[in-house]
């Protein structure tokens, strides 16, 4: 295993139980020796659940059970392995879905139809379902509530470490509780690697309503990530309200009620996100990139991806280089429209470039005074409208490289 | 300067003189000391021109003045300099290109609508353009036919080897030369890179047809290759015909006697892109991505590119890893169409998957020796559809970063 990456937090935080929710957790030999592989989640009846999936054409097995089982809207049951995507498997990867939902649908007394697998690996290779298949009752016999550590464990690859996060969020008045696991080196990964999160909240909210407002926060927190431009063929969010709190009805996203709670399931969301981020293959910067003046929102976080996926960006700021001519580069190839004459950047909040050209007589050393640390900021106004958009993302090292060159062998 | 690159053919090719065109070169201490970096290059009164240019939002000066002088369709002279690429230098920056324009209209006693300028290199610093005034006249009483070779080195910015590249077609039964030199570690290029390129014969071809021409070929030869997905300020491919060979006249891209010169003018655009490829930064594999069965030609070239572009693709190939899981998911984040069940993957020639999953039995070894090669071959069948493109590459290494990450300081 890599060492653990420079950008680590100290330690996995203290997650407290989650009402209704219980893990478990089991090394089933998928692919490694020794190593948790296998997670189980139970969820108490009447949980609902969202969730958001990759977009990729050649998605996985799973991806493409949980995309029919989600149009339910309720979850029992959540299986998830690591070491092995099962992704262009055919038939036998269809198979292997279908007995692991049989199984644990059997073991936990409810609908195949509420049961969620996920699967995180090698990618086009046969799953080895039977070894989950025989882990599975020996995993809900040792179910137990706060179990999060375990279970972060569980769904690694080549992460670094293992990533949760919790907060607490009040609606109506009443407290509700957020935890979240999440694992990947990028939205954007590598062959055994991928993106998957799972938030857990003891909050009562429909299905409906859920699914609204996991979408508006995945695409603040993990839309908005990459590691290196590589979308995987198992990016899965999901998110579990148990419905265990007991606050005030809340029967749309609109309700005054929720705005506390989305404000906070933002802040799980993002906080996840830039731990994935900060396990980023071979990272040794953390990397946030703001645009501000594009047309739009949504076209500012094109532009933001742009440039935080620029190879030539990344490895300048490898190279604490305050490159900014890369920058000019990637602003300008995103689609969208930039105004040259009004173009200003930023790195560490100093101005650099502004409208007709560098600053005259701009002081270089704060700037690279700021490039020598672990967080990296960047600001870009492309001054052709009034939306915004932060995104992160991780510079482009030898180790990415090393990681990368020499991985499945 | 970086040693020469592994994929670099052994020699300059000799090239001929084309009949109307004559090259001159200075070393006018821009950014280097002692090394060409300045070129005037003279073409015959009647000379035709077409062009493509960078799609950037930031492009360059000169790109902007190319792009208006281009409606006239006539060319006279071409002024490129390496070092400086005037790029976000606002009024400066246009003041520069007048400057430059004036000088070598005055010189060459033509308007100035038929002077043509390029340049490249750094982003974001005045270019000093006094310096490139101070040599023009001294080169314009050196220009000469043939001198290839010095063109294409007084063009290089990171390039490791000058580019050129001549064959002849025939129109109508009479031979025409076509002649080209090339510069660029991409399209996709690098701070003080860009790709540029410029074609001359010496056909009598009018400058609607040749824009056409010229559009075609890029499509499948500048536009088909990628070195790291960052599109330049600058890029430029500008094609000149004097119109000094006698043939037949042409009016139209339908007229069948312009067949061969099409069939000739794609090989010489292709070898000269090729070129480029082959001194990627850090490359030490030439990749080509054949697609077939897109729904599209424009389909499979998205398709070719989306796997070209992938880091984690490049870095398989340059650790010589038979890793098709990142071929799999490399295709599925391309936004066209993909037929998973008909899906199959070829490398060097061997079928390695075939819609079901990994072919049975397959025998790795002959797919590890080709890949211990210089050139890979990676042939994707989408299954659905009839488009087809093929797409060049290579590799991404340790020496990439090496060059991106300490490259400006």
């Amino acid at each position: 295993m890599a060492k653990t990456s420079p950008l680590a937090p100290k330690r996995f935080p203290k997650i407290p139980a989650i009402a209704g929710v219980k893990l478990a957790t089991a090394a089933a030999g998928l692919r490694y020796r020794q190593r948790l592989d296998v997670m189980l989640v139970e969820t108490a009846p009447g949980t609902t659940v969202a969730g958001t999936l990759t977009k990729s054409q050649t998605a996985s097995a799973p991806v493409q059970w949980c995309r029919k089982a989600l149009k339910g809207g309720v979850a029992r049951g959540l299986v998830v392995n690591s070491g092995n995507a099962n992704v262009f498997t055919g038939k036998a990867g269809e198979r292997a879905v279908a007995k692991t939902v049989q199984s644990a649908a059997a073991l936990l007394q409810c609908p195949k139809s509420q049961v969620y697998v996920c699967s995180t690996g090698v990618i086009g290779e046969d799953l080895p379902v039977q070894k989950i298949l025989d882990g599975l009752p020996g995993m809900q016999s040792a179910l137990k509530a706060g179990n999060w550590e375990n279970g972060a464990r569980a769904i690694m690859t080549t992460d670094t470490f293992p990533k949760g996060c919790v907060r607490t969020a009040t609606i109506a008045g009443k407290n509700v509780n957020i935890a979240g696991i999440a694992k990947g080196s990028g939205m954007i990964a590598p062959n055994m690697a991928t993106m998957l999160a799972y938030v857990f909240t003891d909050a009562k909210i429909p299905s409906r309503v859920l699914q609204a407002l996991t979408r508006a926060s995945v695409d603040q927190s993990f839309n908005s990530i990459t590691v290196d431009s590589d979308t995987s063929t198992s990016d899965t969010v999901l998110m579990f309200a148990t419905g265990k709190a007991d606050h005030k009805k809340v029967t749309a996203v609109s309700n005054a009620h929720l705005k506390n709670f989305c404000k906070v399931l933002n802040e799980v969301m993002i906080d996840l996100a830039h731990q994935i981020v900060k396990d980023g293959e071979g990272a040794s910067k953390f990397i946030s990139v703001t645009v501000t003046g594009a047309a739009s929102d949504a076209a500012a976080r094109r532009i933001g991806l742009t440039v935080a996926n620029s190879p030539l960006v990344k490895t300048a700021i490898a190279g604490e280089d305050a490159n900014w001519g890369r920058l000019i580069m990637a602003v300008g190839k995103a689609p969208d429209r930039v105004n040259q004459k009004k173009l200003k950047i930023k790195i560490g909040g100093v101005l650099i470039a502004n409208g007709q050209g560098a600053v005259k007589g701009y002081d270089e050393r704060p700037v690279a005074k700021h490039l020598k640390g672990q967080n990296v900021d960047i600001a870009i106004d492309v001054g052709a409208g009034k939306g915004k958009a932060t995104v992160w993302t991780c510079d482009l090292t030898h180790e990415y490289i090393s990681i990368n060159a020499d991985y499945r062998s």
